[in-house]
């Protein structure tokens, strides 16, 4: 027991009981957090040694008591109590959607994401898991897309670590028996990378399988899901993704689908039932689409349908789903044989910046062949593209701005003067234009006649940021260095 | 006269009359050309100095006789004959739809259309309009975009140096008079075009105008037609494109149309009534296409109408269309202001390639600017980009295809397989597969298991072809270079 949590920390207490049954579904436990001005209603669940947890993310400072309840007499009426303190200085909660199309913490700081993606990287041995928390410490992300299961596909054939599940004395799985040192492991993880600053977007299910967790059936996916999301959900910097490309769970023989989307409407269901805090939830395709509009759903989180049209529909999606777009896949940087995993440096950083100036989010994964099939996006390891450089330069560029960006397609007057420009602004304060694959040697600019400005011709290539003497207001005509990756950045200026 | 004329050549007969009114709307002259298996109705014209022509091209070679009859009796009931020879060797006639999506030569010739873009380029002073013929004899195009009437736009505001219509001694144009010197002029253009194998696809209107030729008036614009195509259509080389950017004809205060869709319809019929030969007709758009499926249109004439995507539209629009698609404007290589004319070398070279697999047909243009505004998109004189060099090492490729490429999209069960790779094919005995902006280290293929092939790789930028040692079937790995641009080539072999 810790009698001190900071705001967004993690209070837990423990409870050893024995029981004879099927400890994780035959046993209910439950607890109120109750503060001067709330109460907050958590399940616990079981850890394994006769042991019970009760979990809880405090979101209020001051005195919080709780009180539990259960089906076993010896864990029912419990209470506690503790003292939840300010956070420490990188801790600004969790993180939420803002103005309709942007996320932030919950301590009001704005929240870029940008993110990369590690499939299984908790499952591969340890010395390479450590090499990811080491890469990742350097990297520009600030969000990781991995599974809870290991993966079986393409350069992912090796056995895990661990499994999520314990086995039968038959040597198969049984579903209804989470493993709790995996969950253990897991959490450990996830606060690692707490520390580092980075979101865990958590893949509860992906149809990449030989060992059956993608096809339990609808209870099992319940039971699963009920104790995975319970004893999670209290890491502040969980993200909940119900499924990577939720359209391949798909009997090949029969083309019948293995989980309806009702299915997934109610796994849905069951995350918000089972999460406090309502953290961000979202579910990624592969083909069609999830209707993100349904309003469980808080945000987009996209693989790009056309191999040619990727972050350029940032602002189509925008309207349509009137969320924040984040386009966690517009294919990774890297030489593999799959088109979704062979673009270049250029190309990736390219698709960054589309996205990202028509006020969405993009992210980051890399696919290089390496002679032991170690491959950032699902392995981990060390990065070896050129990207994420630019993606760091980027993000640079996105924290000085004065807030996050609307495309200027929203903006029905400006729109056609910029059909052939990217531009995203944030009122008539900043406006940030990026030409692309064009190459453009002038340009003409029309900004409000009664503001100053100034103006810098970004390199994001080069990573150079170089200011045009003088002062601008109205239109007039700026020379562009004839190069491809050029971005303009137009701020402000008041004296 | 010309006693002799060889096959798809022009036979022209003049007639010296005198006439008090106007000639070319007062005198009718038609002649009823005859052979032992055919008759063929033409129009003739008033080509000043009291003199009348006519003119025609002959399909089949032998004895022909003409009639002619007139309003004026002075030109009514001529009689003549002429015999018709074979063609010379580069003489393979006029182009014709062929297959459906592609084009062949009257002779059965294959035409792999290259075009370029020069709209002004007759309008230029005369040593200028020489280096054109210069450049265009050396370059890959065997297609060129040239406007009757002068430009008048961004870097277009020199005056041409000859008018379509004669002045009235008020100084304005009277649109009831060609200006016969300049015809003449423009005949002289489109004979040395032909001499260089070049097909012109001469533009009959467009919008950017401050002399008043966008807007003379239905009945004007009928009138002007009909000499145009009367006086023209005999020259093998012809394609009618009957406007560039028909959707600009508009009144900009108002926003009401200055020619409507019903006159643009009007407009071709016109075109078929006074082509006997009906050679191939389209309109290119700026934004919205004019219905290409409309009987009167031969191909679509295209403008990319999406930023991103381009060229890769072309199976789309083969399948909505059924003709052959040319995308005439993908964008120009360049570094002007506007993004229609600012990309870069290898994206054109892209843009052509990603059309071209696909069993489309591109244009180019070019668009650099320079220190006295000749820029080649409009005013010819010399190229200065890099992708004509490409371009002609496409045509190569292209030209060495056992025959027109279809799209593997159209083939419903290799669709799947090859979702991430652009690939035309011709039957199964050539497969033309191209990779883009990828760079896969190695890939898949799968071919028929009970054919043999070679195989090839092409990098398309560095212009090189690399045999890769064996005979292929069935299904196999083949390494590749981790470079973008990079096509395969795959051919059966018989032995």
């Amino acid at each position: 027991m810790n009698d001190k949590v900071e705001r967004w920390g993690l209070f837990e207490e423990a409870f050893r009981v024995s029981f004879n049954g099927n400890p994780f579904t035959d046993v209910n436990l439950k607890a109120v957090f109750k503060h001067e001005k709330m109460a907050v209603e958590t399940d616990g669940f079981y850890d394994g040694n006769d042991t019970y947890k009760i979990r809880f993310m405090p979101e209020m400072t001051g005195e919080w008591t709780y009180v539990t309840s259960s089906n076993l007499p010896s864990l029912d009426g419990k209470i506690g109590r503790f003292e939840c303190t300010q956070p420490s200085s990188d801790n600004h909660g969790y993180v939420k959607v803002k103005d309709q199309f942007h996320f932030e913490y919950a301590d009001g700081t704005s929240h870029y994401s940008f993110g990369t993606t590690c499939y299984a990287w908790i499952h591969q041995p340890m010395e390479l898991q450590a090499k990811t928390l080491e890469t990742l410490k350097l990297s520009p992300f600030n969000k990781i897309r991995m599974c809870v299961f290991p993966k079986h596909y393409d350069y992912n054939l090796n056995e895990p670590l661990l499994y999520p599940f314990e086995k039968t004395p038959e040597g198969i799985f049984d579903f209804t028996r989470p493993d709790t040192g995996f969950f253990r492991h897991l959490e450990k993880r996830i606060l690692e990378l707490q520390e580092l600053g980075i979101e865990c977007d958590l893949i509860l299910f992906h149809p990449y399988d030989r060992w059956g967790f993608s096809d339990m059936g609808f209870e099992r996916d319940c039971s699963y899901l009920k104790y995975t999301i319970s004893r999670l959900a209290h890491y502040r910097n969980i993200w909940w993704s119900l499924a990577n490309e939720y359209d391949l769970f798909i009997d090949w023989q029969t083309n019948v689908p293995k989980k309806t989307e009702d299915d997934w409407d109610r796994y849905f269901h069951i995350i918000q039932r089972y999460d406090p805090y309502q953290h961000l939830r979202s579910i990624h395709n592969c083909r069609a689409f999830y209707d993100y509009g349904k309003p469980w759903v808080t945000h987009c989180s996209i693989q790009r349908q056309d191999t040619f049209r990727t972050s350029e529909n940032t602002d189509v999606w925008r309207n349509l789903y009137k969320k924040p777009v984040v386009i966690d896949e517009c294919a990774y940087e890297g030489n593999i044989n799959h088109g979704w995993g062979n673009i270049t440096g250029e190309e990736m950083t390219r698709r960054f910046w589309e996205g990202v100036v028509r006020g969405g989010y993009m992210g980051h994964g890399e696919t290089y062949v390496h002679p032991n099939d170690i491959l950032w996006w699902s392995h981990g390891g060390v990065l070896h593209g050129t990207s994420p450089d630019r993606i760091a330069f980027l993000r640079g560029i996105l924290k000085n701005a004065p807030g996050p960006l609307t495309p200027v397609t929203d903006l029905e007057k400006d729109a056609r003067h910029y059909w052939d420009v990217t531009c995203g602004v944030v009122g008539q304060e900043y406006y940030l234009f990026y030409f692309g694959f064009y190459q453009p040697s002038f340009r003409h600019f029309i900004l409000p006649e009664n503001k100053k400005y100034k103006l810098e011709i970004i390199d994001t290539w080069n990573m150079t940021i170089h200011e045009v003497p003088g002062i601008f207001s109205g239109r007039f005509n700026i020379a562009l260095p004839s190069r491809q990756y050029i971005a303009v950045r137009i701020t402000q200026v008041r004296k």
